[in-house]
């Protein structure tokens, strides 16, 4: 049995047994076969001496079995890593960042406390899944949706605490949460918003209550542990209406994203979507690649113009009454044509809610209607990992190029045999930013998992030289990423260190998580 | 002089020595009659002995000069009270809630940064008014709107941090934040989102940056000094439409505020509006007064069909692309139809943008047109102050009727002659739940500001006992508020305060803030 760091065999068997009087003793895994299940399979550190690895888990089933188990942490300086629920692929897995760690898990408080469908909320707890949510809206027939992310099997309360996004109008997850309850480090629990007023009749319906507003102090950090949370769900649309504008020249990016921004920002366009562009699925044309590594933007306009392709190309999602998305395809189409000589427009799927059994069945990929599924596994290979390298850039056509320019060159600086592969499409999963998405294939194969960190640390340099940042990643690189938040001698992350220290003095919650160390792990570390 | 509590006047004559030599003769306010301008003029403690009086002003130019200004005040522990620009009136002016705090005025930090009409955002300093950043728009031609809350001479820092609320798309100033640059108690200064990478260029546009999201704990707080803050814009929309519903019986307020709510979460409607009743202008009718006391709803609804009015009545407000809106109203029609048998609708006013120099000059109200104005005191009655009373409730027709029961009973059984005039319409300012304002007249006459500050203590109690919490309000009742937060023995109080000590720990900015009180005054405040 591996032991937390700090800790004697013989005080973390005490520890072992304390928590198996709070939760049972099915409830504490400590046997090298279940701390296995806890691991990342598809680490980029798979196999090396420093891929972490957990001392034990610990399921409690509630807020008191909670503050129970963070007590003897707290005495005997226990690190506990905290999860939900689902697989967190390519951002570390179950696994603690600090190898040792116990790992705190909730699956056990997979409760949908309150699903409204007038004033359209959910209310949850973090080993609830979206899978669990879906089929309680559906076993009660309520006219709402939730906003999957790609794979189902995931903690709505864990996926909007790491700020994930799905595809609906209520994409950006950490946005549409409404009210916590959380646990802190030392045992007392919180809540936030309205949820702090006795008998509130209004805590998943106003985000701030009186006074500092904190919730968003528990994403991507280590200062609570979050067991309730609420969110605004969608009603039920009447419609759905898709339409992809295509437009001729490289140089059109540039109006494209500007006619784009400006649908985004007046809310008219309100779903994730992606531009791309058809030319950079073209591999191996020896032509095309002549023309990118010595062409001018003209040339690949001539390259596009032979083969009867569109430079670029974006598909609009709109959700509403029927009318008003067919009003909103016809706006955006007036405003690219207007923009852009040579665009073209093509109508794409529509729908009326609710679907019917049949028309889900045939669908290759539900979630953006609500519907929590795991095609994306189908989508993107199975039996691999992936890692994703996701820095946010301007939604700007120069950013977009420049982006793609810029990653290339890495991949092609480090010999890397994905080449241009770099050229991957620029999401909107948030309101005004583009979010690129590089992702990297995990193998158990230590020489390549080595030249993918090699590669993705290259890419956080170049990225951060531009002033552009990542949203979320790995466990392997929270620390550099924090680092390149680095503004004033690192004043924001001394400032989370403040915040840290003060909350969780025994340093026991998910130490390393975001950059954020704890005091007594903090030299070692820096 | 007046010298902030626990100082001498050695002391604090010392600190105005070295203040004025950071920040200029000119930009210190010690004497009487400077010192007067910063109270509040329309306190609900006007000529009462605790009505707070500042010891002096300082106005910084520039981080520098605030980090200078902060370091004598922690040497000395001299209370600083910040405030922007603007009056504040009805949330306690330009004064501080203890007395004796010296105001920290960042009046001449008004540069506006930054506007973007491309990306759609600004950024600028806390002395930078919505009149400032609207003139700054109309020189440079920029077809973006920013978004006023009804007096035009406050500051957007100063609104959003103290979450107040406009009325187009972007009703929720804090939530249509991106960004701040902070002042530290300690002179460290960060930057928080995307603004702690050197050289960012997503600052504006991606809210969340890298680990645990900090913006909202400078809200409604007294945690640092904000120093710069982004804002999103709304591009300039195509056209406005608004359309009147009304409804005939007083029991379709339940169906109407369901129609309503799903038109809202839906985003359908984006903006702000009111739910009224024509009824409630009905006061000296004693036959209405008698069936309000007395009667049925059955009587209510004769009495509203005889005089051919209806009961209630909502304007809807849209902003898009002509045929949008139109849609959008079309569906709105719809869905009430749907619902309530005798429910019609009149078209309002429809704008087609930019609206020219005359169409301005002819309108009541500019301010659901991205124009700043003061017009909002010539609707409210001049020469008068004015407090709110701002309870969130739920978007229900229950919630609708209970909270007009319930306060128009706290002002029958206190005897208040404004009687009836308790009900007052429900705002939509915010996402998903109504706030209900009543206005409380403050004038210079201690005995009917001891009335009021009674029937407002009323209202808070009734008001948590009934699960509803105020949003915001005037220093003077800050600490009642605060206390109705009180779920597990306050401990949401207790995590502020754990918070205030950690990064104020010589409490020196503005003590008592949203109920939260520096280590060394808190057993003397509790």
């Amino acid at each position: 049995m591996k032991v937390p760091p700090g800790l004697s065999a013989k005080d973390f068997s005490d520890v072992v047994k304390q928590w198996t009087e709070i939760v049972g003793k099915e409830w504490i895994f400590t046997s090298d076969e279940d701390v296995e299940m806890y691991r990342d399979y598809y680490s980029p550190l798979w196999h090396e001496d420093n891929d972490p690895v957990p001392s034990a888990a610990v399921a409690p089933d509630g807020v008191e079995q909670i503050q129970a188990v963070l007590k003897v942490a707290n005495e005997y300086k226990v690190p506990l890593w905290t999860i939900s629920t689902g697989k967190n692929l390519g951002y570390g897995g179950s696994a603690p960042l600090l190898s040792g760690s116990a790992v705190l898990d909730l699956k056990r408080m997979n409760r949908v406390l309150e699903v409204n469908d007038k004033n359209h909320y959910a209310l949850v707890e973090p080993g609830v899944s979206y899978f669990d949510l879906y089929r309680y809206i559906r076993q009660h027939n309520l006219k709402v949706w939730l906003d999957p992310p790609d794979p189902g099997w995931g903690s709505p309360v864990g996926n909007s605490l790491d700020r994930g996004g799905g595809y609906t109008p209520m994409r950006d997850h950490f946005d549409n949460h409404c009210g916590m309850e959380v646990v802190l480090a030392n045992g007392e629990v919180i809540r936030t918003g309205m949820g702090a007023l006795p008998g509130s009749k209004t805590w998943q319906q106003y985000k701030y209550g009186f006074g500092p507003y904190i919730d968003g102090m528990f994403s991507q950090s280590n200062f609570g542990v979050v067991t309730k949370m609420g969110f605004w769900l969608l009603p039920e649309p009447e419609a759905y209406l898709s339409g992809t504008v295509t437009v001729p020249k490289h140089d059109d990016i540039y109006k494209m994203v500007e006619v784009f921004a400006y649908l985004v920002d007046s809310s008219i366009v309100q779903a994730t979507t992606l531009i791309t562009s058809p030319l950079w699925y073209v591999r191996n044309d020896p032509e095309l690649t002549g023309i990118r590594e010595h062409g001018t933007t003209q040339d690949l306009d001539a390259y596009a113009a032979r083969k009867g392709a569109a430079y670029w190309s974006v598909s609009l999602p709109f959700y509403g009454p029927a009318k008003v998305v067919a009003a909103q395809w016809e706006f955006a189409k007036e405003k690219f044509s207007a923009a852009i000589p040579g665009a073209k427009f093509l109508d794409g799927a529509s729908y009326r809610f609710p679907l019917s059994d049949e028309q889900v069945a045939k669908m290759a990929d539900t979630v953006p209607f609500g519907i929590p599924s795991l095609s994306i596994f189908s989508m993107i290979g199975k039996n691999i990992g992936h890692l994703g390298f996701s820095p946010i850039i301007p939604m700007t056509g120069e950013a977009v190029l420049e982006s793609q320019r810029v990653f290339t060159q890495v991949y092609r600086d480090l010999g890397s045999p994905e080449g241009e592969a770099a050229s991957f499409p620029v999401f909107s999963f948030f309101a005004r930013a583009f979010v690129n998405i590089y992702l990297f294939p995990i193998e158990h194969d230590v020489e390549k998992n080595r030249k993918t960190r090699e590669i993705y640390r290259r890419l956080i340099k170049e990225s951060a030289a531009r002033g552009w940042g990542e949203y979320r990643t790995h466990t392997t690189f929270m620390k550099d990423i924090a680092e390149t938040y680095s503004f004033n001698n690192h004043s924001l992350l001394r400032f989370h260190e403040m915040i840290k220290d003060a909350v969780d003095p025994n340093g026991i919650l998910s130490p390393g998580k975001s950059g954020i160390w704890p005091k007594r792990m903090r030299t070692a570390k820096a």
